[in-house]
């Protein structure tokens, strides 16, 4: 024991600042890393020292008691501030004030922050009065001393000073701090100090190396608070690592006219325009900025009150700029026309400033691309994608809903789809509002600025159309009760109707009442300069989601390189289309199904010419169709409801409407299935009813001859939905050639075609070698890829038990946002092996929702895949996430997160 | 082409029967190897040669031409048939005939079959004629040949020498050919040579030898006929392997009364019983005995009329069973007092047949325990286990549904499961008729002998109970319209009310209106001895899933070796706790769920009890609570419709009866769910409700705790289902580990409990190194599993459009019956390696339904699983299967077949 402890007597546990180094984190913590780098650049930093992490944990080790050797090392480093400073350590002349602080090597809320003006007592607070000439301003530091300390190290309860503090201000009749005089402050000081007295039955101790001690001690003793082991628990962080704590000379800016505080960003955090940001306030302290009693100065006008305090401090920006290759967040005081640097940190800003100040400082050499791309975060490029309220508005709350699709929109509410539309073509900015919605309002959404529902969760036909189409979407908004006959909302008093204007936030799922400011998306050059660079690193090719020709534009401005899923049920349930679908689906005959099926050849010719034209020689994977034949049929509770309406006007059982409904209801009821999901659909639908494929593949290969004939190069690829066999894509594949050597010998022309399968059921991923020698690429459906194989309905495991999951720590994340890297990615990983083993020239993507989600992103880059495909609004994220992951491959960097075991 | 033509006609294109053997099938064909392999033992074999699969080969290679050689080589066999026969072919006075018969490697239909009589024409007509001194006899054969070689070789249609035979017998007003007088079947004879010319053009052939070679062309362009081609491209036959044509000399059984034919088994094929079991006829042909004018004698008859010939018979019967060590079926003929054994092969026999007869051999000495074991099929011990209708029984189908569980039974017609219950409780048989049945209908199905129903699939709720407890059960019969408010159904005009008998076949879905005999299953010893040797061969362990006493007992009296899945369903949902469960699930506190699901506590004890006092020492795997919480309640339906019959009754809203029904359907609703089969199910649902696993762990410790107080030792195991991560494991584990000391401390009992989990979610497969680390053992649950990896939802799958994915070719079985041994078993031979990797001592079994198939066993077995756990029914299949798979293995031969790609 005592060998052992002789042993870390040796140690050195105190550090100046000018001994240190930026390096040293893990032993002087983060903080005190900092100062020590300041004041190695030369920095004009007030001194001090700081005392190790290991001094904490030896401290913690020894049963809370100071290792050997600790008391002497930090009396001797006072000793080298007094040599700095030309003060002395509770010298009832010219005393020494320090500010004591702790500083882990991970950053840490729920510890210990800060004790100010330690070194006052009775005596030297005269000394400062007189030295300072402001004896008011010394008691206030000194009445500052006993609050915190009492609070921080006493564990006084804060409320009790504030009560202390409160009577004072009542007695003197004044309403701020401020306002109180000498003598009331000289008050503020007995009482508190009577406070301490009577809650620790001691006296505030006197003596200035007593209150050091026992700061330093409280720093410690908060690294093992509950609050602090809490997030370190919660965070990973290792209960070992240990806090230092910070002893630094305190400068006042508030020693008078020739004093000063102030705050200042090197570059404007707002738009990242280069220039110096910030506010400063002469004879004042950091409070008075933040308090607002006067009103502080734009830091330009220090120049000219003190120019060459200005060119210093500026100098000291650029410099701090450069060595941290950053835009820097500043504190300085001016303490008697001298500038101290207090601290500096990287400044926060706003999306876009983010994107333009990494741009320009790769164009001022500061840093190089790869840095750029790595300083952005996707969540900054979503925020710079989708219309916003600005964060200077202010409105109030009117109901809660589920942020289902970001963004935010103002409009007047509307009630049914027909209207969005009217509305909408009138040039009127509309939200739609319905209980919930089917692929009958699509037209309604497709009109409406956003979308609010009082039903449905984050999956929920509103909110994947929304999220599909890039419109803001709230849903599951229960506090609203809608009222579809009289045409208006309420929550609780209030009542919404018709054409009343509302905004939603589909980041946050607020639904506020008027409209709110907002602020617009825009893809800035520099914004454009960063996507480019991210292009020329990323390995991985991005593409879009995209149903419609507006989708597919909008894909190409965002800058995609092609569309990796067109589904095309659209092209049966547009409104147009849906009469047929249906007298198709309850034709009596194959010769009437047959019939009813062509009727939509024509149709859909157009709609892919349309694509088609669009996307030019970019690559367009379409999708036959996958959605069960019941989707396209009314619910059997609204035939039910029809018929009972028909009922009620009198009409009899024998009567058409009534029978039609009738043949219809039994139609439906044959087609409902207990596991939709697992049901009949996708490509044992086109099976079933072959003459589907058929025309839909005859469609757009005759949509691709016509389209060559206008001289446009077009690349169109077949992809099969729901495949678990090879049989099954022999079996289409055999139906695409044939109909391809058809249209190619009628149109004369030769159609460049890719044929390929998606990859959503388990079995596919275990068949991926022998699906890979029938096929040209594979294309991950992770949605449905992620519901087998965890054998969750995303619907119900949403609105029932993932909620509880994520909350107990079973899993990290929603499978169905972060792909599960351990689980459905362990599939995928076998399936591009065994794949790229059947056939070595395969091309393999991924058009799940994961495609455009970072994490998933990153793992699709790593385990080899060709491309991601997302919607059009995650494209500029999935560039840049892309580019990232090449990045952190190179540097040998973990790529992602695993989640759960 | 000349050099080639020139080696091939070096080649050995005949052979006579002395010259091949039994191992010379490819080259002989399997008839052409038989015939001389008997001849090679020395059995008199009406003599002849057969021209090799190479000599078709090369005739078709060859343009249909013959190559080189053959003719020369067939001259010269038919040389030797003179010399052996003393005939001559062609002879007016003594002239040898011939048959010409195909015969391939493989046995094949669709391929030409037989020409006999070959060598008869005007002039050797004459010449049997005079040698058999039977004109007529001669005649007939004369005209058999033409009519034969007109129709095969010439290809005149069948019918029109069925036409001109009609008109003979007309004329000369006989019913049968056989009444056809001496100068009728001249007439006969003219009139098909007549029909020859008119329909080729030529005349029927004369030349013997133009006859002979025009028959084996004839045999060898049979094989490219497209039935043939069709055969071999469904039972992926190689379409190279040619087939062989058998010349052999004709010999007569009525050739007067010392000459006869019969067929003999060498054993009896109905019992097993080692006896000469057949029949014969003198002075008749093979069809005589077929068409059934003269009644044959038992072949013991024989030695009364020729005691020499039939102690010979016995002889060659003994030899050839020796030879070919199984029961013969053995065609013969005697020609003038000679003996001639046409044909052997081996007998097909009843299932109790050839269980007796394996045995047998082994006590004989003819073969040993393993070709034992591998001569029974699993098809054949199913028949054995389930009542059967008597197979000689004559009646009438009514209807027919699906054969959802194998056997039959007779008994009174009930509707509902009470009715079911009381009755059989007095004693009565009955058969429960239902629309469909639900849980709330088990005691009913326990109780009947049977159960029909009008609607539902092989996997319905009726055909999945039935199943597991061994009951004949017909689903999905739509023929009858069932009225239960009537208390009867209609079949067309039939009426069957309550009270009548029907009867039941579930191996085949017919219903019969009344009784039919029905055979009974029974254990017979040599099948217990059977049995017992599978048992030392087999390495897979036997275990039965069994969730009720009488199940277990079932069980171990048919072998099991534990209990591999005890369903703890009924536990919660018998009549007397399903009250509980709905309060329980309505509840509206967790207070109150708590103690409403304590109430099963005692329960559920007495239960586990019961079945570990049966099961003893064996391992018991109990698996906790998976169904959804709906699945116990009312179906909204019913609710509505409750709620309706009440407000007819004039009821108002706020009665009681009605509130409840509504806060009833109102917590339905909430269950509800899009995919119950993803759903809010298992494990996840455990830790949602943490105190019904909390219940059940409890009640199985105690009941083991007492059980083991009582003396008797016992195995407990706890199986959680549905788990995806390892995660979900350690939380019931952590559960079960502080239930377990709990119990242990208050009974001062030691109690030996492994922990396991359910493999039936593919998440669970990917994670299996980690789940292994958590656990004793895995149990694949393939039915879910299946689903899982297929995304086929079972019942839909089976009722929309799995038999058109059978049909098609797409699947080469249904995979919820047969193991997808590409998809699913991959997945589980991955699993298994990487469980074993997390944990070397780790126990594998399976408990869903392919535990009891037997394509399935095997390949468990070569995945090295511990244990196959299936219906207590199929253990016996079980034992078999597992053993021959140990055989097979141990053989080197292929264990079973890999299914669809």
């Amino acid at each position: 024991m005592e060998t052992s402890q002789q042993l870390v007597s040796q140690k050195k546990y105190v550090y100046m600042f000018h001994e240190g180094n930026a390096q040293m984190k893990d032993l002087l913590g983060g903080k005190g890393a900092n100062l020590a780098e300041m004041t190695r650049l030369g920095l004009p930093i007030p001194q001090g020292f700081t005392i190790t992490t290991e001094a904490c944990n030896a401290y913690h080790a020894n049963g809370k008691q100071f290792p050997d050797g600790l008391k002497e090392q930090v009396e001797q480093a006072l000793k080298e501030l007094e040599r700095i400073t030309g003060k002395k350590f509770g010298d009832k002349e010219n005393p020494l004030l320090v500010s004591v602080r702790s500083g882990a090597p991970v950053s840490m809320p729920g510890m210990m922050d800060t004790i100010l003006n330690i070194g006052l007592n009775d005596e030297t607070v005269e000394g400062l009065a007189k030295k300072t000439n402001n004896r008011r301003f010394a008691l206030d530091c000194y009445r500052r001393l006993i609050q915190m300390f009492g609070n921080v190290v006493l564990k006084i309860d804060h409320e009790k000073f504030e009560k202390e503090l409160e009577r004072v201000k009542e007695i003197e009749n004044v309403q701020y701090d401020q306002e109180l005089s000498e003598q009331a402050l000289s008050t503020v000081v007995n009482s508190f100090k009577r406070l301490v007295k009577q809650e620790t039955g001691r006296d505030f101790p006197q003596d200035p190396m007593e209150q050091l001690y026992m700061a330093i001690k409280a720093v410690f003793d908060s690294w093992n608070n509950k609050r602090a082991i809490k997030y370190r628990e919660v965070n990973k962080i290792p209960h070992n690592l240990g806090t230092a704590a910070n002893v630094q000379v305190m400068v006042f800016g508030n020693m008078g006219e020739n004093s000063g505080t102030g705050v200042a960003f090197t570059r404007n955090p707002a738009n990242g325009n280069k220039e110096l940001y910030g506010e400063y306030l002469m004879n004042a302290q950091g409070e008075d900025v933040v308090a607002g009693i006067r009103t502080p100065l734009p830091v330009s006008k220090l120049k000219e009150q003190n120019e060459e305090l200005y060119n210093q401090f500026v100098e000291i920006c650029d410099k701090l700029e450069r060595h941290y290759r950053d835009m820097q967040d500043i504190e300085f005081t001016i303490e008697e026309g001298k500038l101290f640097i207090l601290q500096t940190r990287t400044g926060k800003r706003t999306a876009s400033a983010a994107v333009k100040i990494a741009v320009d400082m790769v164009k001022e050499g500061i840093i190089d691309k790869e840095e750029a791309i790595m300083r952005i975060t996707p969540e900054q490029v979503d925020q710079l994608l989708h219309p916003r309220i600005d964060p200077n508005a202010h409105y109030e709350v009117l109901a809660k809903g589920l942020n289902a699709s970001p963004g935010a929109a103002s409009g007047a509410v509307v009630f049914d789809p027909d209207s969005a539309e009217k509305l909408a073509k009138s040039g009127k900015k509309v939200i739609l509002v319905r209980p919930e919605t089917t692929p009958e309002d699509i037209h309604g959404i497709v009109a409406a600025e956003g979308v609010l529902t009082s039903r449905g969760g984050a999956t929920s036909h509103a909110a994947v159309v929304a999220r599909g189409i890039g419109k803001p979407c709230v849903v599951g908004c229960e506090d609203i009760k809608i009222d579809l006959e009289k045409k208006r909302f309420t929550v609780g008093e209030v009542v919404v109707s018709e054409g009343d204007i509302i905004t939603i936030d589909g980041s946050t799922g607020e639904v506020i009442l008027g409209a709110v400011p907002l602020t617009h998306p825009e893809l800035s050059e520099e914004f454009k300069t960063l996507l480019r660079w991210a292009d020329d690193i990323r390995k991985l090719g991005v593409r879009a989601n995209a149903d419609t020709p507006e989708m597919a534009m909008l894909a190409i401005k965002f800058g995609a390189e092609g569309i990796g899923l067109c589904r095309t049920e659209r092209m049966f349930n547009a409104p147009d289309r849906m009469p047929i679908m249906r007298a198709m689906i309850i034709a009596g005959s194959e010769e009437e199904r047959k019939k009813q099926i062509e009727k939509l050849r024509p149709m859909q010719k157009e709609d892919f010419k349309e694509m088609l034209r669009i996307m030019g020689d970019r690559p367009m994977i379409v999708r036959l169709l996958d959605p069960p034949l019941h989707e396209f049929m009314p619910s059997p509770e609204e035939l039910l409801n029809e018929i009972f309406v028909l009922k009620e006007k009198g009409k009899k059982d024998d009567d058409p409407e009534v029978v039609e409904r009738k043949r219809l209801l039994k139609r439906v009821k044959e087609l409902q299935e207990i596991n939709p999901m697992l049901g009949h659909r996708g490509v044992r639908l086109g099976m079933t009813y072959p003459y589907i494929y058929e025309m839909q593949i005859r469609a757009l290969l005759e949509a691709a001859a016509e389209v060559i004939k206008e001289g446009i190069k077009v690349n169109p690829e077949i992809m099969v939905p729901q495949v678990v066999t090879a049989q099954e894509l022999k079996w289409v594949r055999k139906m695409v050639d044939r109909i391809k050597g058809e249209v190619e010998r009628e149109y004369n022309v030769k159609i460049p075609l890719k044929f390929g399968t998606m990859m959503e059921c388990v079995r596919a991923c275990m068949r991926a070698e022998d699906l890979a020698k029938v096929c040209d690429f594979f294309s991950f459906g992770t949605n449905d890829l992620t519901q087998a194989t965890f054998s969750f309905s995303r619907e119900d495991a949403e609105s029932k038990f993932l909620p509880m999951y994520t909350s107990h720590g079973i899993l990290q994340h929603n499978p169905f946002q972060v792909l599960d890297v351990k689980g459905v990615g362990k599939l995928m990983q076998l399936a591009v092996e065994w794949g790229r083993k059947g056939n070595p020239n395969l091309e393999i993507g991924i058009c799940g929702e994961h495609g455009g989600e970072p994490n998933s992103i990153k793992f699709c880059h790593a385990i080899g895949l060709d491309y991601v495909s997302c919607s059009p609004y995650r494209i500029p994220i999935a560039r840049l996430v892309a580019a990232q992951a090449s990045i952190l491959e190179k540097r040998g960097e973990k790529l992602y997160q695993e989640g759960a075991d």
